[in-house]
């Protein structure tokens, strides 16, 4: 199979010369007989060939009893035949010299390995005659910019398409078709919508790959089961971001019951969801919850290209919305902006004193009948400098239609920047014609709160995105060996995280009191003793701890303590000898890691440490190797974060040193990957990292470690 | 003044035989205009009295020059004149013998003192003649049961207005006008809507006491910015649970940013968000963020009265919609359903083995052309003794409205047991007839995955509610003696904890090296010795603390280094004396503490300890006293709650110790609220109790207190 996965050939799947459908009717209660009448009826203007035995015409249009009749060879073929059929039909149309083909039909791969078998079957007799295929399984393309409707969903029974700049690729028919139609009733247009399905032949990443060239779109959507090729991902999204536009994403199976609904959908892997979000935050790939919350910021961000949103100012009719909206941005994370003594000085002649701030409770006017508040008020608020977005929450009110045109007619004064408003259309019936005005000019807008703050939220996380620097290796004291394969003790694992660099506490292997007093002298007291077995997991279930250790004295009686509650406790047990540890002090416990995602590669993890990091999920995970810029700010996002800088009287710890711990595992990371097996992989802990004082760096006292198969 | 507050007056007043309509006018720019021809629309069956000097009759009806020319006293008047106007036609309505008067005017105690004395003087002349009054800066009213509309809203543009038994009381004028017109587009209808606005005779309380009485109301609606009487809306809401009416609350200013713009609208303090939530929780009304998810909560619950939502069983037309709100339940904390055997078997006959579990998607079906699969599906996953709820989340179909009357059918079969359902209408228009049909059969419906989380949440956090037991004083070891006001320091505040029961750790204060080893024999190594002075805020920063004293001479040792560091750091420190410890042991630190709510009262705390408590901010919050299982479910709700169980390889704790602790410290706070003079409140803080193993206790080992004045 030679196939041709460049842009330049979708383009011509995209906008074919010609499209043969096979088991065309004009029997409506078919799939056949919908997908031809909505395909006539959008006017597509290339050739049409209705494919149907029985019959001389469709709709006044010729019929052709199979695709080897056809005039020319068409472009594109599209069918929905009973799964048998499906393989001898794509074998007719390649061998005819179909260029492409679209397979509704379902019970393929997403049916078990019968149905796999099969899939590939038909590739490959498309393939031998470089016929490319979208599906099987899937819900056909929608191409308004091409007028090209190739899709029997009922969300396209409507008069006319709409046009705008944004591209969206599916792995969810169904899910393609809702947003259509909902995205309709907003107003909300695009250039290319695709339903890729089981993606045997063109997948995911071929479409966003044309999405990014396509001059016709600016920001791309794109709903995700699973990823199919993630380098080929990874280098999209710089690809995304070079040429400027964003790529939105919803990512369905981000917990365990989501995976499994996922998998059982379309037989692909979830993935590892957390390595997946690292990735996506390191190429600003942005990830929303809701896919018509991801429509909806895509709209607003063609409407207001490259503006970065943080700070927002909040125009409504309604204390009671306003109050709402402030503690809905407050939980969103999203400040509202500081008017300035300009604004407040401006708002206060026509507001009384409570109103005159952020939020602005238009309702709160200082005299009845100011003509044209709304435009003062929009031009004063959004002129601020710290406002960088103007969201009008508007209810029930006598004009909801004048006063949301006066909004608009404010933001497009010139002192407002041409910044971006959003819309939260609270009302019902009332703001039917204000929502139709919106439309008419190109101004976003959302029915509820919870959506506003979804797409805000996503515009900020977009905004707030800096390019990461080009990660370097440490200048000294990183040595890369890679361990044999199996569970690594203690020592071992330590050993493995000291060549990276890592700080560790230092640690004898004894065998005896004797031994071990002897070796105090150069370690130092306080001392910490533990036992080193292999078949003793949990040390301190069984004595094998003991910490604080003072002096000679104490390390002897300890030493003969541990010696015999052992031998009760675990008389069968293996000891290898005792690890006599310099006792290390640190203000904070943190816990950094390392794995191997079997998508995406070298992960190294931070976050709070010893056993609230199970409770509390308090971890950040970054693909690795990482920069230094972006391990800093990873460990600003840690909940524990403020227990990093001044706090209670202490000074602030070692951020430094963690950065550079992180850096380093990182690049070990990325060592251990580069030079593992096929199916090979590695899971390193250290915890806990115990962080100083700043200037007195941070220790590793404890870490465990597996290399190769799990 | 002698107001009558019983709900009797309410009913008259929610149901006049004549209302007068001060300034009634045909311009419908007007609001007397837009108010009288709304009335009249309505077709309210009582009298209506137009006042308007300047006309003789408005639509045909006969006007008044004024109310002292009524042939009747109306038993209401409305009026939305000019602030300075509103006193004196108070005084002739009140004088004519009107009943009860709405007041639409804002700028009275919203816009500070001289509108608030204005507002007193207004109420006082209505209350000379037993004259309520609603508002001012209010909406007025809407009551659909009684035909009767006092509200110039646009939303009251509709052709009828649905009645269904879901009462509202609002805070917020313009939000009740939104959601009235939002809710009758979607079908939800209403017995009574109240707006309060500034709340100066009759308030919020006084409504809700109502709905509870009014026989055709059976969910409680409330928008609420602040509580002004709270021991009566706390005996209200046992009144509402004991007549088996759910309340359900949306509260502005959870937040900073909320509590600011809530207080510029209404001029009422937003309180203590954490001490309403707390008894909120405690009598089970439910809080929501939204108040269109609260309207939408309501029409489900009057659909399917007195149902527990726990699980719920997802049945979907798309494997991507399946995902997505698979992942949106677990993130909002609601299982799937489990499906049994005999479920699952139902089910293998129909859809293909992975579409057989929950979530359901009914495009995984096996036979393409089942007849009526959706009826099938429904009553199998609702027949499943594991699902309490069925959630239909629709995606664009052929035929959407086809199988939402399929599914609804499947829900009336006998074998589903009546049980409830929640469809999720994702498409736009595809779902006009099929939304249209839901209302029809009084089935409820949401338009967004979000909305549909947030409803099931509060669903479930209502039937989660258990009637707490009624709190017991500890049998023994409890005595109370108020302490003098004043900040009391470690020793003062464990005296006071201790007199409750609570364990705290011995101490002796000693004033110089002899008297600490004398009293070190009592109290038995290890120690802590921590200075004891006015003046030293932060201990550990001036070397004022040793932990783990071994010996007389280590103790000798550490007191001496003590006093040299104290005198170096901080020498003009009135030391009372050094404080010497027994040194406690425990497996896990937590915090709990009592304060004074300036509204509702004594509260007690209890959250995770140490440093992390700020930080995560994991801290349950009860009404005191407090019984012992409440106690035990705020402890159980804590996220280090799994750390109280046994834990890598040590037992699990004593949780008995630290409910009893809950419980003794909640006494304490209802006896010093009960005991406190006007104005006096307090603050007690345990940090930390340290928590040992089942059997061993719990110790406070620190502690401060604040009794009196701020």
């Amino acid at each position: 199979m030679t196939l041709d996965p460049s842009s330049h050939s979708l383009k011509t799947l995209l906008n074919p010369r010609s499209v043969a459908v096979i088991g065309a009717s004009e029997d409506q209660t078919k799939f056949g007989g919908r997908l031809y009448k909505t395909l006539l009826h959008h006017r597509y203007a290339g050739a049409v060939y209705p494919i149907n035995p029985g019959r001389d015409s469709l709709f006044g249009i010729k019929t052709f009893p199979s695709v080897s009749a056809t005039p020319t060879a068409p472009d594109m073929v599209i069918m929905a035949l009973p799964r048998d059929k499906v393989k001898g039909e794509i074998a007719a149309c390649a061998e005819r010299g179909a260029k492409a083909g679209i397979i509704i039909t379902s019970k393929f791969s997403d049916a078990g390995p019968e149905g796999l078998a099969l899939e590939r079957e038909v590739v490959a007799v498309a393939a031998a005659h470089g016929m490319r295929l979208i599906g099987p399984n899937c819900l056909g393309l929608i191409s308004p910019v091409n007028k090209l409707v190739l899709c029997s969903s009922p969300a396209l029974n409507v008069e006319h398409l709409i046009e705008a700049p944004i591209g969206f690729i599916s792995q969810s028919g169904a899910l393609m078709g809702t947003l259509f139609d909902r995205s309709h009733g907003m107003g909300i247009g695009f250039s290319h919508c695709v339903s890729v399905g089981n993606q045997a032949d063109l997948e995911l990443n071929d479409f966003i790959e044309f999405l990014i060239e396509d001059e016709r779109t600016q920001v791309i959507c794109s709903y995700v089961e699973g990823i199919k090729s993630p380098q080929r991902f990874v280098e999209l999204a710089r690809r995304a971001r070079a040429a400027g536009k964003p790529w939105l994403m919803v990512k369905a199976g981000a917990t365990a019951d989501g995976s499994r609904a996922a998998y059982s959908h379309t037989a692909s892997l979830a993935g590892d969801f957390a390595a997946l979000k690292a990735v996506c935050e390191r190429e600003n790939v942005v990830m929303l919850d809701d896919p018509l919350d991801m429509l909806s910021l895509a709209r607003a961000m063609v409407r207001y290209p490259r503006r970065a949103v943080r700070n927002v100012a909040v125009i409504t009719t309604s204390g009671g919305g306003g109050a709402i909206t402030a503690d809905q941005l407050s939980h969103a994370g999203i400040p509202l902006a500081r008017f300035g003594a300009a604004t407040a000085e401006g708002l206060a002649e026509h507001y009384s004193e409570g109103q005159a701030a952020n939020p602005i409770d238009v309702g709160g006017r200082k005299h009845e009948g100011t003509d044209e508040l709304g435009v003062v008020t929009a031009e004063l608020a959004l002129a601020d400098p710290a406002t960088d977005l103007g969201l009008m929450v508007l209810t029930t009110a006598p004009d909801v239609p004048g006063l949301t045109r006066q909004l608009a007619d404010g933001a497009d004064k010139p002192a407002a920047g041409g910044k971006p408003t959003l819309y939260v259309m609270l009302p019902g019936r009332v703001a039917v014609p204000a929502r139709a005005h919106l439309v008419e000019r190109g101004l976003p807008y959302v029915d509820t709160l919870a959506e506003a703050m979804s797409v805000l939220k996503g515009w900020k996380a977009w905004s707030d995105f800096r390019e990461p620097a080009a990660p370097v290796r440490p200048a000294h004291g990183y040595a890369f060996e890679r361990p044999a394969a199996g569970l690594l003790g203690e020592a071992a694992s330590k050993a493995l995280v000291g060549r990276a660099g890592l700080p560790v506490n230092r640690e004898v292997l004894v065998r005896s009191a004797d031994a071990a007093v002897d070796a105090a002298g150069s370690l130092g007291f306080p001392l910490v003793l533990k036992v080193v077995s292999p078949d003793i997991a949990h040390k301190s279930d069984v004595g094998g701890v003991a910490l604080g250790i003072a002096d000679a004295n104490d390390l002897r009686e300890r030493f003969a303590r541990m010696q015999s509650r052992i031998a009760e406790a675990a008389p069968h047990a293996r000891i290898e000898g005792y690890s006599l540890q310099a006792q290390e002090s640190g203000e904070l416990e943190l816990i950094i890691g390392a794995r191997h995602d079997a998508q995406f590669g070298a992960q190294v993890v931070v976050g709070a440490g010893g056993v609230l990091v199970e409770l509390l999920k308090d971890v950040a995970v970054l693909p690795a190797p990482v920069d230094a810029a972006s391990a800093r700010r990873a460990v600003e996002t840690l909940k524990v974060a403020p227990l990093l800088g001044a706090y209670r009287g202490r000074g602030a710890l070692d951020v430094d040193a963690v950065v550079d711990a992180i850096v380093r595992l990182g690049w070990l990371a990325h060592d251990l990957s580069q030079s593992a097996a096929p199916g090979e992989d590695f899971e390193i802990e250290v915890n806990p990292l115990k962080v100083r004082l700043a200037c007195q760096g941070a220790v590793a006292v404890d870490a465990r470690a597996r290399i190769g198969r799990a």
